[in-house]
């Protein structure tokens, strides 16, 4: 009888324990989760990689306003598992189709001592990495409540090599620090002066995508994947104990989202290898997101455009059109305004532009200060800035469609928004009606400043919802948008693929008037803002130092000529600029050749090499096509890049146009020498390019004609 | 030569003190306004009403965010005054036409010390009081600023007999308070749980207008004008001094006013006069407005409505259509929710409604509850709560359209917007087209519940610029507005003539599910919320105990049936609702006559008996007749109302039909018991009227026709 008591009591004890906790692997079982619930109903998760810990340990939940929080007294009602094996076909991208291959963990969570509330939390595990989110099925006793913070752990195994920008509620444009998680010291944002709009959280935060790399040598990546109705998470650093913490930008009462069930929150994504080519491959984050919503989407199309825009930020030009200041939008006569004669988007000027998209094959010309409210557009915490429908008297909106189209080129329409959100949204409709009636269909948004409505941040809950609303109502007018200042993208693109691409980072214009960007910036940008999709960085810079246009101008841009072409290839974006003056290519149509060439959409890519912080090599099969562009980069040190071209069709030639810096190239005292070579090439082929210090190269490749 | 010294320091006194003060009187010298810039630079003012003191040396100025105050180191730059005598025609009113006739003094003020900073303050000096306001003139060195408070102080004479509502953000539907100066307790609001949208500032403030009685009999009001582009006022109370200091109502992050040059503040207003009968008299509210924005105004009329409405106010019927909670508004099939059966807003019952107006002569029918989302509509700050176009599908709008038409009767559009202001913004065009096309020229708003952008408030800078916005766009498609839950008004329906009325004040309504409104209630309102302009206050309740309607329900009416017949003409407002049921009117036909009678736009009015908390008698005289229509109520209290009748045209015979308690009316117990006395009159006779407890009576007049 005894015995039988015991057995009984030891089963009850493995039962408990059977359904409080669970372990899955990864497809190829490469990475094992566990999950569990604890005695007090706290929810723990921790994630292995080939049998070593990535995230030891780690506390989920959240916290909730006037509500019992969602962070104890749970009892698992039972797990789900399935395992899902599909592949899909993004309308643009670096591949042709993707794979999703997972291990699915659903965990039913009930509070039965909060009647019975319901939550569940949903894994999804990779060979490369997890992604998970809480959901929040519609009760009864749960419709409406307001989460004040997010309680999810990242406890690291050691004091790693991070990647990091200071946590912020609206600002990304920061440099990227590089540092042990130790030394996270975020306070130092606060004497960055050229970003205007930025509110720092403290000194220990950090924003996502978060690199890092271990002293065993596992490259780890955490962000988030479709953040949807919820403002973005930045990580609150414990510099002792290296464990995250996430924390959600809040609004002005200091709330963070506001909840209707049924809902989720974002994925929370961790991709790890031992291999920094493998983050840079990661699909995980576009596999976390939803399906394109659009039936139709035959309208969307990579763009590779020029623009007036960089003699701007060098300052040969404005983008206002007098030396008004203090403008109210509706009682300024602008006919008989006396210009300053420095207005950029002027007809003529745009019509050069076309006349040069239209001679090397660019699909677009954008036009930035074309529309009246450019004198005063700043810093006012202004309202009403702009309308988006009056453009400056020199800019003869009919003209230039008619020429535009003359010369078989579209128009890519400018709304900076001033951050002013509320009249954008008012104002969004007349101005995409406008857009369509003069042949527009790609508009470039941009949100510099405070956000008004004031209270809410570029990040928060709020503002995530405009981002998404502006880009879906852009769809049914068939409008591609290009945000400038948004929140950091989160894989949106795969369902909302018109959101071609996003700055949402520190783009080459920093180094037009400011002390710019490292030259090992673009070598982290893949493996931090990248991670949630396309990033306008506007490269293509020639005229390197900007002296060669304003006698004085100390300003550079501080890589080689080289290495701007080869940022066509490793910041991957259907949307890509040539940013430079057209006189500026002028004057080396051969390295240009590289720009006109490249594709902005592709079947295939190849990560060869990668290092954050270090330097970059990716090759891409151009979509539709035999041909393979490759770039290659490097940081402040010159390096050799050996690479094998065994992805090359077995069998065929293949003609390589190298563009690589010259023997004494070096970005800082003579960044424009730069050799082109022909060779040609096949899959056994093997090349060595040296790069120069803050260099790279960039190769083309086509099948030789017989 | 010591003597010429003297005599030159003497002058030279002379000319500071002249420079830095001054006097100035009104038309007729009623008024005295005293303006003074002290040695500091300080500015104060002073109001005399036939030399008694209303308002002592008081004290002027803004704070400002990050900047020198305009409080200090001002000196006068010089003085400008001049008098003004004009009329002008409003496109309605209580009188055809409205004199305009005052002293201005203009004082320009510079800051030497602030860069020459210039500010104005303008004063207009009427026989009835003083409005004054703050000008911000472009200069190079003022563009754009913060206002962080306002400090204007009114000082005033005694511990005062005040009518007060608490001070508070937003929320102005309290009951009010009468009670000395030194009594006042703003905090009692924070019990107040039948408004859900609070936000009490503290305990000593009061929200404007402000009703005021001294105890030598001077009645003084204390309001603004044309708050535009700026917050709501509300004044703190030293209940010590007795001296009122302005405090602004605040946005998220605690700031007042956002301003960019030039620029003018609200006016600030003081209506005085030793008889209670004038300040209901003053027109300078509106004279201090500017004048109607439009250049046609001949879509503008008054309206007489019935409605759907008092029935979910009762709850007989409900604005929602199913059992649903927890709606998503793009995700309900409509067609396929089981109704509760209770829905108010049919095709029959407008029907019904349409029948009932045709056959009595009203203008037009509201219809509320008719667009889905009322099952969740309340209560969770929800954004996308209404999207203002799709009808239940009980509620037929194209068959109502070509019903209402053949019967000659207009619809009245309902836009509750649940406070949610930035989805009431971005929807808002789509809207009024969905009411153009369907043939709708009145819009009734709402704005129940917290205002979204969250950190806004009702009455906040960025609130006053939406519902001007509103008004001015519906102009822009010739719809008239009806706004419920806004700031209260300052006189803004001179310059928007389509501002047909506001609530902003505790309607009939809440005698439907709250202990009610005391019978003092509507002595009040005319010396308080209506001195900013019409009030929407639904009168017309004939089922004064609502247990008529549901067995066992205990509210009633405060009032008896004649005393809501006489609101139609205590309570001016061009737009008025007979707010109560068909069926109820149909059993007192013969009282419901004078509410078909009555108008609701006026070329004479004459204010006959007042004392604000006791008792209100006017006269009207009906647009284009000869017709009077006069009304007169009682607050707790019985009384006998004396008056003369000599307004009318002298040697004409008039039929008066007077509707008044009868001998045992009681608001009470026999709040039903009513007289209808026809009899003839001229312009030498006078009337006794007895006006039960919580009684009233009105009285028509028509020339006998020969």
């Amino acid at each position: 009888m005894k015995k039988l008591y015991l057995y009984v009591v030891g089963l009850i004890l493995i039962m408990v324990q059977f359904v409080n906790a669970q372990v899955i692997y990864s497809p190829n079982k490469v990475t094992t989760l566990t999950f569990k619930v604890t005695d007090k109903g706290e929810m723990f998760y921790s994630l292995k990689y080939k049998n070593k810990n990535v995230i030891k340990e780690s506390k989920l939940g959240l916290e909730l306003l006037d509500k019992f929080p969602l962070t104890t007294e749970f009892l698992v009602e039972n797990f789900d598992t399935i395992t899902v094996n599909e592949t899909w076909t993004p309308v643009w991208g670096e591949v042709k189709q993707i794979r999703n291959h997972y291990k699915e963990l659903m965990v039913n969570l009930i509070q039965p001592m909060i009647k019975h509330r319901r939550m569940k939390i949903r894994f999804r595990l990779y060979d490369d990495g997890l992604g998970f989110r809480y959901e929040f099925p519609a009760q009864t006793e749960v419709t409406y409540f307001t989460i004040t913070e997010e309680k999810t752990e990242f406890a690291l195994t050691g004091n790693h090599k991070t990647f990091w920008l200071p946590g912020d509620y609206e600002a990304n444009e920061y440099e990227y620090n590089v540092s042990k998680l130790s030394e996270v010291n975020a306070l130092k944002a606060l004497g960055v002066n050229e970003i205007f709009a930025k509110t720092v959280i403290g000194k220990n935060y950090v924003q996502t995508p978060l690199m890092m790399k271990t002293a065993e040598g596992l490259y780890i990546n955490i962000h988030e994947a479709a953040q949807v109705n919820y403002p973005a998470m930045n990580l609150k650093v414990d510099t002792l104990n290296f464990v995250l913490t996430s924390t959600l930008v809040p609004d002005a009462y200091g709330n963070k989202a506001y909840i209707q069930t049924p809902a989720v929150s974002p994925w929370r994504t961790v991709i790890v290898s031992d291999k920094a080519t493998d983050i840079l491959a990661s699909k995980i984050i576009l596999n976390l997101n939803e399906p394109c919503k659009f039936e139709d989407v035959s309208w969307i199309k990579p763009i590779k455009y020029v623009g007036i825009w960089w003699e701007m930020h060098v300052r040969t030009a404005l983008w206002s059109y007098s030396g008004l200041y203090n403008i109210k939008l509706d009682q300024v006569d602008w006919n008989n305004v006396i210009p300053h004669g420095l207005h950029g988007a002027t007809t003529e000027r745009t019509k050069r532009y076309i006349d040069f998209a239209a001679e090397h094959g660019f699909d677009a010309v954008l036009v930035e200060g074309w529309n009246v409210g450019w004198e005063d557009w700043f810093g006012n915490w202004k309202e009403e800035v702009f309308d988006f429908v009056t453009p400056y008297p020199d800019f003869d909106v009919a003209e230039i469609q008619r020429y535009a189209k003359s010369k078989g080129v579209k128009m890519i329409m400018h709304h900076e928004t001033s951050a002013s959100v509320t009249n954008y949204e008012r104002r969004i409709d007349t101005a995409f009606r406008f857009m369509k009636q003069y042949g527009y269909d790609a508009v470039k948004t941009g949100y510099v400043g405070r956000i008004i409505p004031r209270g809410e941040y570029h990040d928060g809950q709020w503002m995530s919802n405009h981002y998404v609303r502006v880009v879906d109502k852009a769809a049914k007018y068939k409008i591609m948008v290009n945000a400038h200042e948004p929140t950091r993208p989160t894989g949106l693109c795969r369902t909302y693929p018109n959101w071609l691409a996003c700055e949402a980072a520190r783009g080459n214009e920093y180094n037009a008037w400011s002390h710019g960007n490292l030259p090992e910036h673009e070598t982290i940008l893949p493996f931090t803002r990248l991670m949630g999709g396309p990033m306008d960085y506007t490269p293509g810079i020639f005229e390197i130092k900007l002296d060669h246009w304003i006698h004085g101008k100390t300003e550079q841009v501080n890589t080689t000529l080289t290495k701007q072409l080869a940022l066509y290839v490793t910041l991957y974006s259907p949307l890509q600029m040539a940013a430079d003056y057209p006189e500026a290519y002028e004057n080396y149509l051969d390295a240009f050749q590289f720009i006109k060439d490249v594709a902005v959409d592709w079947d295939d890519t190849k990560i060869l090499e990668a290092e954050p912080g270090d330097y970059v090599t990716i090759a891409r099969k151009a979509k539709g096509t035999e041909n393979w562009f490759i770039g290659g980069i490097t940081d402040e040190n010159a390096r050799e890049s050996n690479i094998s071209l065994s992805f090359l069709k077995p069998k065929v030639k293949y003609v390589a146009t190298i563009y690589k810096d010259a023997a004494d190239a070096h970005y800082k005292n003579n960044p424009k020498a730069y050799q082109i070579i022909n060779e040609t090439v096949d899959s056994n082929s093997k090349l060595k390019v040296k790069l120069a210090e803050g260099g790279g190269y960039a190769i083309s490749l086509k099948p030789l004609k017989k």
